[in-house]
């Protein structure tokens, strides 16, 4: 990946995904992050149109480079309604990552910041996220606190 | 509550929520989980119809105990829509409660199964939930195992 030119703090914007971003190596940065397969056109779009279709409910969030016009940064973050709390909401922040060219410049940082602030105007009470035991220092400067357990089942 | 009849291995069954569950005491079993405040009835509704709009990407199911007429079981699972493993899909399961003076009959063993067969038949690749650690004993024995870590940060 090129190298990020040096007006990057104006540049480097936080903005919601957009069905172009396909070209722009959105799939191949989330492989950075887990398992993901490279994904068919036809595939990302209509998965695209799917989470659209939850408006303010699902947002996903990039930071596109504009000089390499890659993006660098994403995360997503989809609001839970629900009964308890008044009819509360919360925010479930799910799937960040940070390209590994352009660690150490805060992009995490804006991202989650992003997120937050979608979810606080949203309504939500909290906002929750599960991590690995590395990134925890991360989260806990972008003010989370450890809290209960995480539990998960494979199904495949 | 009035206590459960001898026959209640057949009425006991999971059932997804319906509209007029508010006036079988289901806020009042949600207030033993958590901060509940009474719900007016046109708040319920309206939250349920969002719900309801979600169809089968969120459900909630309830036990309801055919002799009292009460809701005494709960729990509720939304289907995440991912682009991460080939457009994939993840169960959030949410809300789990057993009325106390239910509890020891496997109510939260149906609730969370039923919740994973939605999720499994949805096609989710795995299913995900918060719990205290008081609980992890009765999640790991519905198949669950502890993975990473849980953060969160609440915004009142």
């Amino acid at each position: 990946m090129q190298s990020i030119n040096s007006n990057e703090e104006e540049t480097l914007r936080v903005r919601k995904l957009e069905i172009t971003d396909k070209s722009k190596g959105f799939i191949e940065l989330l492989q950075q992050l887990t398992i993901c397969d490279s994904v068919s056109d036809n595939d990302f779009q209509e998965r695209f149109q799917e989470l659209s279709a939850y408006g303010d409910n699902h947002v996903i969030c990039v930071i596109e480079d504009d000089s390499s016009r890659k993006i660098i940064a994403t995360g997503s973050v989809f609001i839970e309604k629900k009964f308890i709390r008044n009819c509360g909401k919360v925010g479930h922040i799910e799937d960040v990552v940070v390209d590994s060219s352009a660690r150490g410049k805060q992009l995490g940082k804006k991202i989650v910041g992003f997120l937050m602030d979608h979810a606080c105007s949203m309504g939500c009470y909290k906002v929750i996220l599960d991590c690995s035991v590395e990134n925890r220092a991360f989260y806990e400067k972008c003010g989370f606190k450890e809290k209960e357990v995480k539990m998960v089942k494979y199904f495949i």
